[in-house]
C-alpha cells in the first residue's frame, strides 16, 4: 500500500478548521509524535494534529481516507510495541485533548470518559466516590485510557479483577471514513448482534479511533495486605503461584520477580529498604484485598502455609501504607531499571499459570543455546511473564542476527504450552513478524478481512499487527 | 439469497461418511429439528444430520458451502428467539453428540468442553473439584454449553460473576468452508491480534460452528444466604436494586418478580410454601455468597437496612437448603408458568440498573395505550427485565397488528435509557426486525460485512439477526 505525503494543499485543508496550536509541523516539535516507549525507535510523521472534538477528528479521518494519507492515532505514547509509531509518515493524531471525565454515574456504577484521560487520574476520580476501576498498567501515572483500550492493557490487579476489556461496556468510535458509531449499549449484559465493542478493544488503532468509553466500575475494596516472599529457586516461586490458587485464594496481586529484576531496581531507584540474601533467586509479591481484615488474615495464613512448602527465606509483611508503596514502587520500576541497565528486548509471554515453571526453564535453556542472559518478571498470577533479554556483552552481529531466532523459539515454546505471544502489551510494529507463530494463514486472513471491512483504504495505523 | 433443497445426490454424499443413525429424513423424526422453545414456531429442515466429529462436521459444512445448502446449527433447542430454527430448510446440524467434558484442568482452573454438554452437567462436574462455572440460564438442566456460547447466555449468577463471554478463553470453530480454527489461546489475558473469540460468542451460529470451548473456572464459593423480600410497590422493588449496590454489596443473585409472575408460578407448580398477601406487588429474591458466614450475615444486614427503607412486608430468610431450592425453583419456573397461562410475547430488555423503575413505568404506560397487560420479571441486578406481554382476551387482530408497534415503543424507550433489546436471549429470528432500533445502517452494515468475511455464501444459519 502506498500513501501520499502531506503536501501544502493538505495542510491548507487542515488549517481550514484547526487552529495553529492544533497543527504541528516543525521538526523539533514533531519529535514527540515520532516515538513511544519502544526501545529507541523513531519514525517521524509528516504532520501532527491535535483535534479537540469528535467532529474535527471525523473531518481529519474522512479527508485522509479520501486522499490516501496514513493516520496514526496516538495516546500518551507509553506503548512498548511501537503501536503508536507513524511508520508510514502521514498524519499522527494525538488524542491528548480528549481529556474529560464526562460523567461518573454512581447510580449505575459506570463512568463515561474520553480516551486522553490518564488512567490513574480516572482511578482516583472514581475512588473518591467509593468506586474502583481496576486495570492499572505500570505506566498508570502517564498512560491514557485510550491506549489501555487499544492494547487491552492489564497490570497487577488483573489477576483478581481482569484486564481492560472486562470493564468496557460501550465505545464511541470514529471509523476510517469519518463516520461515528457507538459499538454497543451501556449495559452489563448484551446479546444484541455481533460484539463490536470487544472487537475494537485490543485492535491497536487499526479499526477506528475511540473517542468515548463507557466503563464498568465496582465497589472499591476497603483494605489490602501485602507480603514479599523470597525463594531460593525461581522455579519454586513459579510453582507456588498455581499452588496458591489451588487453595481457593484469588490474590489481588501476584507478581514474580527474578533476582536481577529486584536487585537492578533497588540500585536504579537507590532503595535499600529491603535486603536480598545471596541465595535468593526470585521473589513473589502477593497482595490480597477485601473488606474484612479477619478474612484477609485468613487468606494470608493460607498463603503462608503454601509458600512454606517451598524453600523460602523470611517473608516480609508490609506493616504500613508507606511500606506497601515502597514494595509496589520497586515492582513498577523494574521495566525502567532493566531499560537503564542494558540494551534489551522485552517479550510479553503468557501461558496457563501452571505452565510458568516450564516456560521459565525453556527461556533459560534457549538463552544458553544462543548465549544471552535474561531477566524475567511479571504478572505470574495470570501466567504473564515479561522476558527481558539482555544484550550485555553480546556483539551487534549476534544481537541482530541471532536474537530473532531465539525469540521465535521462545514464542514457539509459549504456544506449545497453550499460551500466546502477548498478554497485555500488544503486537504493534515490533512483534508483527512473529504473528505467524500463534496464527496460521486462515486466522490471519480472517483478521485481515475484518481490517478491510473497517478500513478498506488501509489508512488507519498502517504497518501494525499483520506480518509483512 | 436462494438455497438449494437437499436432493438425492446430496443425500448420497452425506451417506458416504455418516451412518444411518446420523441422518434423519423421516418427517416424524425431523419434527424435533423443526422447533425450539420459541412460541409455537415450526420450520422443518430438509434433513437432520448428527455429526460425531470435527472432521464430519467440516465435511458437511464444506459440502453445503459448495452446494449452496442452508445449514442451521442446533444445540438443545431451548432458545427463546428462534435462533435454531431452519427457516430456509436445508440441513439442520445437531451438536448433541459433541457431549464430552474433555479435560477439567484443576492446575490452571480451566475446562475444555464440547458444545453438546448440558450446562448443569458441566457445573456439577467442575463443582466436584471445588471449581465454579457460574453462567446458569433458567434452562441449565437441559440447555447446551454451545447454545450458551452462541447466545452469550446469562442467568441469575451473572450479576456477581458475569455472563458466558466472561468465561471463554478459546474456541475451536468450524468455519463455513469447513476449515477449522482456534480463536485465541488458553490464557487469562491476551493482546495478540483481533479478538475472534469474543466475536464468535453471541454470534448465534452465523459465523461458524463451535466444536470445543476452553472455559475459565473460579473457586467455588462455600456458602450462600437467600432472602425473599415482598414490596407493596413494584417500582419500589426496582429502586431497591440500585440502592443495594450503592451500599457496596454485590449479591450473587438479585431477581425481580412482579406479583403475577410469582402467583402464576405457585399455581403452575402447585407450590403453597409461601403466602403472598393481597397488597404485595413484587418480590426481590436476593442471594449473597462467599466463604465466611459472618461476612454474609453482615451483607444480609446491610441489605435489610436498605430494603426496610421501602414499604415492604416480612422478609423471608431461607432457613434450609430445601427452602432455598424451593425459592429458586419458583424463580426458574416463571417462564414456563407464564407460557402455560396465555399466549404471550417475551421481550428481553436490559438497561443500566438504576433505570429499571423508568423502564417498568414505561412498559405499563405503553401497555395501557395499546390495551395489553404484562408480567415482568428477571435479573434486576444487572438491569435485565424479561417483559411478558400477555394476549389474554385481546383479539387476534389487535395482537397481530398492534403488538409489533407496542414492542417497538418499548424498545425505543429501552434504548433511550442507555439499554438495548436483548440482554441474554439473543436476536435470532423473532427479534431481527427490531434491529434497526439499537443500530443504524452504519453499524448494521459493519456487522453484515463481518458476516460476509466468515460466510460469503450465507449458508450459516440464514435468516437470523439481520433485519429483512
Amino acid at each position: 500500500m502506498n500513501y501520499n505525503k502531506v503536501d501544502s494543499n493538505h495542510l491548507s485543508f487542515f488549517k481550514s478548521f484547526l487552529s495553529d496550536a492544533q497543527i504541528v509541523s516543525a521538526a523539533a516539535e514533531l519529535h514527540k509524535f515520532a516515538h513511544d516507549e519502544t526501545e529507541d525507535l523513531v519514525y517521524f510523521p509528516d504532520l501532527g494534529l491535535i483535534p479537540n472534538s469528535v467532529e474535527e477528528l471525523s473531518s481529519i479521518l474522512n479527508y485522509c481516507n479520501q486522499n490516501q494519507i496514513a493516520v496514526t492515532p496516538q495516546g500518551a505514547r507509553t506503548g512498548l510495541r511501537g503501536g503508536a509509531l507513524p511508520v508510514h509518515g502521514g498524519v499522527a493524531v494525538s488524542m491528548q485533548n480528549f481529556n474529560r471525565i464526562i460523567n461518573i454515574d454512581e447510580d449505575n456504577a459506570q463512568v463515561t470518559v474520553e480516551p486522553g484521560v490518564i488512567t490513574q487520574v480516572l482511578q482516583e476520580a472514581v475512588a473518591a466516590k467509593g468506586l474502583f476501576y481496576p486495570p492499572d498498567p505500570a505506566s498508570k501515572g502517564s498512560c491514557f485510557i485510550g491506549g489501555n483500550l487499544s492494547e487491552n492493557s492489564g497490570g497487577p490487579k488483573a489477576v483478581k479483577y481482569g484486564v481492560t476489556n472486562e470493564y468496557v461496556l460501550n465505545l464511541e468510535v470514529v471509523l476510517a471514513d469519518g463516520s461515528v458509531i457507538w459499538t454497543g449499549a451501556n449495559v452489563l449484559k448484551n446479546a444484541t448482534g455481533y460484539n463490536l465493542t470487544q472487537l475494537m478493544v485490543g485492535s491497536e488503532g487499526t479499526l477506528g479511533v475511540i473517542t468515548k468509553a463507557v466503563l464498568k466500575l465496582i465497589p472499591h475494596p476497603k483494605m489490602n495486605m501485602l507480603m514479599l516472599v523470597p525463594f531460593r529457586s525461581a522455579e519454586d516461586a513459579c510453582k507456588a503461584v498455581a499452588a496458591i490458587f489451588k487453595e481457593g485464594i484469588v490474590p489481588s496481586g501476584l507478581e514474580f520477580m527474578e533476582r536481577d529484576a529486584l536487585v537492578w531496581t533497588k540500585d536504579f531507584i537507590n532503595d535499600d529498604s529491603i535486603v536480598i540474601p545471596n541465595d535468593i533467586q526470585a521473589h513473589l509479591l502477593i497482595e490480597v484485598d477485601g473488606n474484612h481484615s479477619d478474612v484477609l488474615m485468613n487468606d494470608c495464613e493460607k498463603i503462608m502455609s503454601v509458600v512454606e512448602g517451598f524453600d523460602i527465606d523470611d517473608v516480609l509483611f508490609a506493616d504500613s501504607e508507606a511500606q506497601k508503596n515502597t514494595l509496589w514502587n520497586l515492582r513498577r520500576k523494574v521495566g525502567e531499571a532493566v531499560k537503564s541497565n542494558s540494551i534489551y528486548k522485552e517479550e510479553d509471554t503468557v501461558v496457563p499459570r501452571y505452565r510458568l515453571p516450564d516456560l521459565l526453564r525453556a527461556i533459560k535453556s534457549i538463552g544458553e543455546k544462543y548465549g544471552f542472559t535474561s531477566v524475567c518478571y511479571g504478572h505470574a498470577g495470570d501466567g504473564n511473564l515479561h522476558v527481558n533479554i539482555i544484550k550485555g556483552d553480546l556483539s551487534d552481529e549476534v544481537w541482530n542476527d541471532q536474537l530473532p531466532l531465539a525469540i521465535r523459539e521462545i514464542f514457539e515454546h509459549t504456544i506449545s504450552l497453550g499460551g500466546t505471544i502477548s498478554g497485555e502489551h500488544g503486537i504493534g510494529l515490533v512483534q508483527k513478524n512473529y504473528m505467524d507463530i500463534p496464527f496460521n494463514s486462515i486466522q490471519l486472513d480472517l483478521m485481515r478481512s475484518i481490517k478491510n471491512v473497517f478500513d478498506p483504504n488501509q489508512i488507519l495505523n498502517p504497518g501494525k499487527i499483520f506480518p509483512d
